[in-house]
Formats: C-alpha cells, sequence, structure tokens
C-alpha cells in the first residue's frame, strides 16, 4: 500500500515495545502497544492510519512490518529517546497480569497531531491515552461520522472531569466489565450501560474477556460469545484488537446499522482470538480471510438455536 | 395432577427450608432445596416426580404448593425429625454468598427409596447429594434414557472416588466452572469439558453465572448467553431451575439431538431468570408460557447475526 493511498479509519495511541512473561514463555521488546494491536487488525478490512509517537530505538523492521499489513503511517511522529516500554508478568491462567516496569520514554511528552491528510477521517478511534490528549485529537478533526473510545481504572480514577468530556463527543466506548463499574458504580451491566449511555455514547461495548463482549445500543442488547480456545499464548493487546475489528469492518461497510454493528462485534472477537494465538502481532499478521470467515460462522453456529414451541 | 399420573422425569434431591438474607431484604424460611426448584421449573414442560425426604415441621402449604404445580410427591419421605434447613447471606452485587447455618435435620440420614413406579423413569436427574447416594438410586433403576447430574467441591474434595463412579453411569454433568475447574485441574474450559467426557458424561454444561452456560457435546460446543436483568432479587436454585428447565424440556419431546440439547440450554436460562427475580419458587411459579417464549425469543435475538462476506 502507498504511503498516501487513501484513510478511511485514524487509531491514536501507542506504539510500544512489551517484554511478555507467561508461565512457559518470556518474549523479550516485541512489538505491541495499543495503536500497533487495533491498526493491523483494521487493516485486515480497511485503510487505517496511526498516530502516535516512537523513539530513535524503533527498528525499521518493525515500521516496514506496521506498513505493509497496510497501515498509514504519515502520523507515525519520530522522536528522540526511548520509545514507550512496558514489561508485565501473566498468572498461571493467563486471566490476570501485573506490571513489572511501564517506561514512558516519548510517549511522556506526546502531544498528537493529526495530519491534514486525516483530518475529515469518517472513523476514528481514541485508544487508551490521557483524556486531555483524546480531546485535543477531537479538536484537530473535522467531525467523524462515528469514533470510538477506549480508557482504563487509571484515567477513570486520574480525569474523570477530562474522560466525561470526551464521552460526550464519542459514539462508542469499548470498556471492560471492572472500568465500566468503576465509572459508573455500577457492577450489573445491564443498568451500567444506562449509564454510560446517559454519559455520551449511543453505543456502549462491555468486555468481559473470556466471557464474551455485551454491545448496549439505545434499545437493543447483543452478546458476542468470546471464540473458544484452548491455545491462548499471550492476551496482551486483545481488547485493541477487538476494537480494530470491530471498527475496522465498519468502517469498511460505511454503515451503522445494528445489523452491521452485531457483526462489528463478531469480527472483533474473531480477530481477539487470532491475537491472543501467539505474541506481539503475529498471529493477527497471519490470519488469512478464509480463516477469518471460518472463526465468524463457527462463533455464529456457537449459539444457533431453533425456534422454540410449547 | 393426580397423584399418579405418568411421570416422565425424576429428581432426587433436597426439599428445605432456607433462610435468604440479601443487601435490601431477608426472606425466613421459604420452601427451597434442589428437588423443589428442579421439579417445579421442570413441571412448566412435562410430569416430574421428586424423591426427597421432610421432617415434620413440612408445612402442609408446602405440600400443596409444590402438587399444584404439578409434581407428583410420591416419593417425598417423611420422618420424624426437622426438615433441612439452610441459611445464606449474599454480598452486595449478589455475586457471591457464604453459609451461616447448615441443619441437615432428617436430611442426614436419608437413604432414597424409588417408588417401584419411578423405576422405568426415562429421564432422571441426581441433584446435589452425597454420590454414594446418587449410585443407590442408580441401583434402583432400569437404565433411564437420560440421566443428569449435578455435584459441589464439598463432593468433589470428599468423596471422589464414588463420584467418578457416578460420572461414569450419567449422560450429563451439570457443573459450574470452579467445580470444573476443582475435578480436572483445568481453568480452561475448552480443555476441562474434554477431560470431563473422558469420565463418562457425553454431555458436559458448565454453568458460569451471570456470565451463560457452555454444553460441550462430543464435536460440538453451544454457547447460551445469562438473560440479561437488572432486577435479580435472589439467586438461590438458579443452577437447579436451569437444569430442571434443560431436562423438562428434553423429557417433554423425548428427543435428544443437538437441536433439541441446545433449545434444552434457553429453556433451561429462562426460567433460572425468571427463579432469580424473586425469593423461594415465587417468580418460578408465576412465569407462563407466553412469558417462557417470549424470553426464549428474546435470548434468540440477543445473539442474532447475519452472515459475513468480506
Amino acid at each position: 500500500m502507498a504511503e498516501h493511498a487513501p484513510v478511511d479509519l485514524l487509531v491514536v495511541g501507542s506504539v510500544a515495545y512489551d517484554t511478555v512473561e507467561t508461565p512457559t514463555e518470556t518474549a523479550e521488546r516485541i512489538l505491541g502497544g495499543s495503536g500497533s494491536f487495533f491498526s493491523v487488525s483494521s487493516a485486515h478490512f480497511c485503510d487505517p492510519g496511526v498516530v502516535a509517537v516512537v523513539g530513535d530505538d524503533f527498528a525499521a523492521e518493525h515500521e516496514a512490518l506496521l506498513r505493509d499489513t497496510g497501515v498509514d503511517l504519515s502520523g507515525l511522529q519520530h522522536e528522540t529517546g526511548r520509545t514507550f516500554f512496558w514489561r508485565g508478568r501473566y498468572s498461571e491462567n493467563l486471566v490476570s497480569r501485573e506490571s513489572l516496569a511501564t517506561e514512558l520514554g516519548v510517549f511522556a511528552e506526546f502531544r498528537p497531531q493529526v495530519p491534514e491528510r486525516y483530518t475529515r477521517v469518517p472513523f476514528l478511534f481514541l485508544a487508551n491515552i490521557a483524556p486531555e490528549l483524546q480531546l485535543r485529537v477531537l479538536d484537530q478533526v473535522e467531525q467523524p461520522a462515528f469514533i470510538g473510545l477506549d480508557t482504563m481504572d487509571f484515567w477513570i480514577n486520574g480525569d474523570f472531569e477530562n474522560l466525561k468530556k470526551v464521552m460526550a463527543r464519542v459514539n462508542a466506548v469499548f470498556i471492560n466489565d471492572e472500568e465500566s463499574e468503576l465509572c459508573t458504580g455500577e457492577r450489573n451491566v445491564t443498568k451500567a450501560a444506562k449509564i454510560l449511555h446517559s454519559m455520551g455514547p449511543e453505543v456502549v461495548v462491555i468486555k468481559r474477556g473470556e466471557h464474551g463482549a455485551l454491545m448496549f445500543t439505545k434499545g437493543d442488547v447483543f452478546y458476542a460469545p468470546a471464540f473458544p480456545l484452548d491455545n491462548v499464548k499471550d492476551p496482551t493487546g486483545a481488547g485493541d484488537t477487538f476494537a480494530g475489528g470491530f471498527m475496522g469492518y465498519l468502517a469498511s461497510k460505511n454503515d451503522l446499522s445494528k445489523a452491521t454493528m452485531r457483526q462489528a462485534m463478531l469480527v472483533g472477537t474473531v480477530m481477539a482470538s487470532f491475537a491472543v494465538q501467539d505474541f506481539s502481532l503475529d498471529g493477527l499478521i497471519r490470519a488469512e480471510k478464509k480463516e477469518i470467515l471460518k472463526r465468524y460462522e463457527a462463533l455464529r453456529k456457537l449459539t444457533a438455536t431453533e425456534p422454540l414451541s410449547l
């Protein structure tokens, strides 16, 4: 893909190096970050661009890898210093993890600059960065057709005022069940979704890891089960990959009907299932169209039932 | 229903009194027990009978209540002493609970006696009682077409030898995710299901509470989402109610095809959703056919999607 092909989905997030320790293996300084997982996932469906920052230690091969999967890098800022680095260790069953190191490097001074050619992008995703920076991004684009948002406990606790301002300006929020409870004070997801709707987004996606994800739109609920896997290797990036599949599919259809958003939920689930089967972006990059379609159908079959007559 | 109409589903379990404390309310000495929830749930679909024991404190009105919902009580043993009593307290969000009192009463000496007229029953459910007693029941019936089993951590830890003997003789096991892990040493449900299959049952149902339930049959997986509710009052009996709906529906169809078992998973989910909206059997008894069909369709719609083309 040429550097300056049209871009229909923009993500603002991180491009980073991760060292991931699982119970069986450690992978050192592998390519990660929300912007990477999101854009590579979405590139299976549309033409994404990424706004992020990397340091002078960022390898040319990783830049080439992102570009080769179809990600436009004209918004990738290069600064003097180190690329964001995270080191984490997963528990025995890969369900919980602890952060062993977080070195912000050049990310500490990240001021997202949306290139001129991205300002009319129809689909925008604000990955998990400071709400203040998310607001700055919103001020740099003309009203996109659809804006998605991710956040985390750190910002809910640390800058809820700005986060609320962001929430009021987006169409969809992607949040996990713990963050949803933290945001709303409600553990019951049906009640929590109502509160989140009232904060702005008409689409509320509550992610529950191995238990799938729920999408609440006004007057409608959709449940996407997780893809059953018995060989998860590294859950890092699953949430961003999910959102990338979801938004990438929407952008490819340029359609916001409920039926298409339901499909997008399964597409996101399928992409996340590929991502967690290997380290870094490896499983995601390997996923072929045929395999994506196959897992999508398997997911549909997982919940298929006949009507009832009594 | 006359006392001696034919019975197509037999449950052996407990008929008990519960005192349930929720964060907002306490209900004293209400009718409960696995046999009660299971049989009343199944009576919406088929003609169940219950083998259980009660003490001389068991109220005639409760016996009438069970009978009036269509439960055959010719296997209800009356002994001198107190009826099984349990007192429990639920946490703030109704997700966890602690047992404050367990008084076995006449249940301590319970030796299930299957009446002669039940011995050729086609569907049998062994609710959560001692594996030794479950074996005793199996020895009293001619081979039923379909046997379901429930158990709990207490027996997995305390009498795994006898539990394995029961497992080897049943068609389906209903187990929650924690019990499944305890039984198999595997947290991953796909791997755990394979181990449980190898122990005997060709149908493995792993219940995950608010996250729904998975059914593994050899070569097939089915996912039933939980019914989204924002007004859960008392989760007591949800598992037995689920199993009662599942087995009651199977018995009514007298069909063990995968399509029917998938329907049975949703029927179980629907019945559990009614049970948890009130104390004791109240929500379950109130559930009308029209409402059952409506919730069943709502559950189907919750996961309905269009095929994908890329």
